[in-house]
């Protein structure tokens, strides 16, 4: 902590837990969220985080704290990443240093952080159907307190929110939803409701038919008519109040009471208006319109770059970009490849469930706006709606991120993989990543490569990422994915000329003897830095980039386990149930079942052990993880030394 | 076809394609409706199937193809199990006879049985999604069919739905949702959105504010007033129609045009309202109201009986219920045990995603209806509702199938697995189903077991299935699931006294020698029923109930392993690729990369190989995938005495 912010904090030091709060006037309040603005652009200045819309939420959050008393109410963030206020305000200041660094302050909300935060939450969407259980848990156990879904207009994109709204306007619990509503998902906010939301900003119907309603009134007594038709008047505005005043009639028309619009920047107004559904019966929805990176001009001016970023300096950047040049990643190069195979594929369209900016694929829309879907946070229709456009003659590619895929396995097997659409998905962070438990990206190679009709791909490099997806595009052959990590890009500068590739056929990276390292992916790098250390101790193995994970290449397989002497080893960025390496063992014991005779030579799986992984940069969690180059030295020297 | 059958039917008999349809009257349609009905019981009447929701659709499936041109124009049926009608327009009357048997009709819609059927559809909430991405397709292809979404009320429940909704009123697509509200998904309808449907129904508040207007404006000619004042009624009438008037205002307000509601059974209304909005510009919503079961008076009184049925004899059931009385189901079973578990857990509650009948759970419900939540088509809120749930104190028990957990991975990842919340999760349908691909159980091992903290249990027969669940509620340890197939029920009378059990630990079936069957679940029995017939060829395995896929007995595995004269088989009903058997592999693996100088004994694995399995009854469907008794027999004998 600076000298500077120090001093500029008076207010903030002095809040200690959220109790402390409750004392101040609205203008203390107000001086207050001055300071946590500056401190919150000091902390990611120093660490990198989500700087926009912790900016934007910082009034919501004193106003919650003011008037609901956690953690015996429960507020449940949906995402989370906006919680850094929150964070600061329940005792984790000190801890801003540490942020998403490794046995730091995790960057999302975390029951294990603190009692404050009521659950976990990386994913959008879930808050408001863990309100509807915990609401009901509430009412069953006998306790009164509040239960508050706090969700962006973007997390209402997502179908499971629609889902608990719909459950919700049902069974009439006392739920409190707080809509933040900053016109934005993560990238530009899109759909049919959130258009309807811009016009409850921009027309106040009510008003208007009331005021004339009213003129017709004022003529009317003039003209002394009938009591009859008076009430008759009376009764028609009663009527257009009851249906049409309401701005938030389509939540009204689904059971679920509105109050708003209110300015979330405005902390009187929105104690206010928590304050008057605090103890109204039944489902409430607070609308609050805010700005994303308000008080940071840049951030302002550019949310969505500033959504997430890396450490930045903040008196060099104002406000310009952040300094460092980044490196490509993968992401990019992925990009940068659509954009390339656009030109050779005429019906090629990008699909992307709103990490356009995440995935570098706000560049590939530039260039193709008329081939590229943002559809908000809907991962289930991008991939079901993929599978029309595929049905009805597009090449459909679906952008996403591991971790957001598996909101759309049902798709991916119900519409995609039965009729063998030739839908390519392109898995962004596959692996591990820095955000930590909710966002890691170690399911999918178990998941995908059990679907039947499946290819499932990663590249080693930018290079045979380009080459895999012209194939998919030249020669379709149905679903089809290719992983790649949230890192940067290997070869990035190589935009060679697309080759067509064969999926089903492993590649020689470095021959050797006795021991066969097949890696996959990502690995294939870290197999082939292994190489100096493992000479060192006299190993020298041949390394096989085993881009396919299904088909396996059975033919180099076959020949490789016939011969029992060979230590077989496999490598992947991913959890072992299921995955890469279990592949191999599944087909040695095919093998072994259908030539029982045979002696075959044994596979060893290294990959990612039965647990969550926490947060912290991807090197630490590769080292925590066992899957480093020194790690990877070690345990294949010793397997091999102890057999060989 | 029977004699009478035909004679009744000279309508129907004259309709070879949907072109036939055209030339025919209204009045004429409406008889071939009625025939249609007949037909369409008669069939059911033999093989089983889909009664009440098809019999409800008959006038809506002669309007569409009346108005519209398939397969040029593409109609997306949702769930697709009541496209009956549309089969028999569709040139497949003649096939009814062997609706849902192997190789012969199947109950759901399927391109690859006629080229009327525009894509698959077992799962609801999909048929938007794909009238999307099949516009969007069509544009960019220069084309100009028609694209209509048939979805039922249930349908619209699912968030995906609404999340297609959603995109379709941002990207003004014109697209024809042909919405057909039978005020009941599967089971009792449910949410916010149906109720308001409801009110469409109930009320026609436009009709009733325009009247009233009208009765001010007589009067308002006869007192003379001015023009200023007359154009104020005017616009005031105008923004009242234009805001109030629509019942379908929701969908409005999100960029869908509202036709409706309209009586689907009405044939030249439907036809009506088809014509109107086929050209016009833009999403259109056309609202019909019909009766699941019209025109067969018990499927009318009792819809969701009738939904899906086995087959029965027509002329006894009329008006009662299906002859032969069914066995004991592991449906069945569940309920039954979970109404005995209520009385001893007071906090536990059970969650259905509307498949209240098909689970049994219809019956909890009714013994404990405060306990008792059908959230209706939404698998992934009543997951995470679940993790709320299990958060704040109760005991969470979701009913659901197999297939449809699909839609709920990431949920069971990212809000109940993460924080290691005891929700328990029974899998009815798990393993192979008569209804085919889209509903096949068996992906639920793979990707269960490499979820952190899951236990996935599986039990013999109904005994271990009511310990199991016992002892997960009694001794919450995290997410848990209970997988059961849709089949009789083992020991179903064996309603024994609750026991606690070990998870970890498996159960020795029977003693043998040198061959080490280790059978999951329902292929316990399978391998028990296999002794005589190895016996007979010389092999006299031990067989083990390894009823804990997660964890394993590493114990007793190990101990097995160690012994490398033994020759261990794995069985199960459910994908190879990363199942039980693969669970048994990746130990042995790691066995062997920790002590590389032990000989272990190999593994082979039955279950069910790399593809899609189709529609038949559920002894044919293990046939072809060489899991029944005497083709485990072979497999077992094959291998051991080549090795032994």
């Amino acid at each position: 902590m600076s000298a500077i912010t120090e001093a500029r904090n008076s207010f903030l030091d002095s809040i200690i837990s959220p109790a402390d709060l409750k004392r101040l006037s609205h203008e203390e309040l107000n001086r207050l969220a001055h300071e946590l603005r500056q401190e919150t652009i000091s902390a990611v200045n120093k660490t990198g985080g989500h700087l926009a819309s912790n900016l934007g939420i910082v009034e919501i959050t004193l106003a919650l704290h003011y008037v609901f008393n956690t953690p015996e109410d429960t507020i449940l963030w949906d995402v989370g990443h906006q919680a850094y206020i929150h964070k600061m305000l329940t005792g984790r200041r000190k801890q801003f240093s540490g942020l998403r660094q490794y046995k730091g302050l995790s960057g999302f909300i975390n029951p294990l952080e603190s009692n404050h935060d009521a659950f976990i939450a990386g994913h959008s969407s879930t808050s408001i159907s863990l309100a509807v259980g915990m609401a009901i848990a509430r009412d069953r156990l006998n306790r009164d307190n509040k239960v508050i879904a706090l969700i962006g207009d973007g997390g209402l994109t997502g179908g499971m929110a629609l889902e608990a709204i719909n459950h919700l306007g049902h069974i009439q619990k006392n739920v409190i939803i707080v809509l933040n509503d900053n016109e934005m998902s993560i990238s530009e906010n899109l759909g049919g409701f959130s258009q309807y939301m811009k016009r409850i900003k921009e027309t106040f119907f009510y008003k208007d038919i009331k005021k004339k309603i009213d003129e017709i009134e004022l003529k009317l007594d003039d003209s002394h008519l009938n009591p009859r038709l008076l009430s008759m008047i009376a009764s028609v505005k009663r009527q257009a109040k009851e249906r049409v005043s309401s701005p938030g009639i389509v939540f009204e028309k689904l059971g679920i009471n509105y109050t708003g619009p209110v300015d979330g920047h405005d902390v009187a107004a929105t104690i206010e208006a928590f304050d008057s559904v605090k103890d109204r019966a039944g489902p409430q929805l607070v609308h609050l319109i805010t700005q994303k990176g308000k008080g940071y001009k840049p951030a302002e001016e550019d949310a969505i770059k500033y959504h997430g970023i890396s450490a930045f300096s903040l008196e060099k950047v104002e406000p310009v970009l952040p300094a460092k040049p980044k490196a490509k990643t993968y992401s990019h190069a992925f990009t940068e490849a659509l954009i390339d195979l656009a030109e050779i594929e005429p019906n090629m369209v990008a699909i992307t469930p709103a990490t356009a900016e995440g995935s570098g694929l706000v560049k590939f829309g530039k260039a193709y706006p008329d081939r590229f879907f943002d559809v908000a946070i809907c991962e289930q229709h991008a991939v079901t709606m993929a599978a029309g456009m595929a049905k009805a003659g597009l090449k459909p590619v679906v952008s996403i991120y591991s971790t957001f895929l598996q909101r759309a396995m049902d798709q991916i097997i119900h519409d995609v993989s039965i009729l063998n659409l030739p839908v390519i998905f392109g898995i962004d962070r596959g692996g591990l990543v820095q955000d930590g438990e909710t966002h890691q990206g170690v399911f999918d190679i178990s998941y995908l490569r059990a679907i039947p009709n499946f290819t499932v791909l990663a590249p080693r490099d930018t290079r045979e990422l380009r080459n895999m997806l012209y194939t998919a595009l030249k020669n379709p052959r149905g679903p089809l994915a290719v992983r790649f990590p949230r890192d940067k890009a290997i070869n990035a500068d190589q935009k060679n000329p697309f080759e067509l590739m064969e999926f089903g056929k492993w590649e020689t990276m470095s021959e050797g003897e006795n021991v066969i390292l097949l890696a996959y992916g990502s690995m294939v790098k870290i197999a082939c830095d292994a190489l100096p250390g493992l000479k060192d101790k006299g190993i020298v193995p041949k390394v096989i980039n085993a881009r396919s994970c299904k088909p396996l290449d059975e033919e180099l397989l076959d020949r490789l386990l016939k011969e029992p002497e060979l230590r077989i080893i496999t490598l992947e960025e991913g959890y072992k149930a299921g995955g890469f390496g279990s592949a191999v063992l599944e087909h040695a014991s095919q093998l072994k079942f259908a030539h029982p005779e045979r002696s075959l030579a044994p596979v060893a799986c290294l990959g990612i052990d039965d647990h969550f992984v926490e947060h912290g940069d991807r090197r630490t969690l590769l080292d925590l993880n066992q899957l480093n180059t020194k790690q990877v030295v070690e345990q294949v020297s010793r397997y091999a030394k102890s057999t060989v």
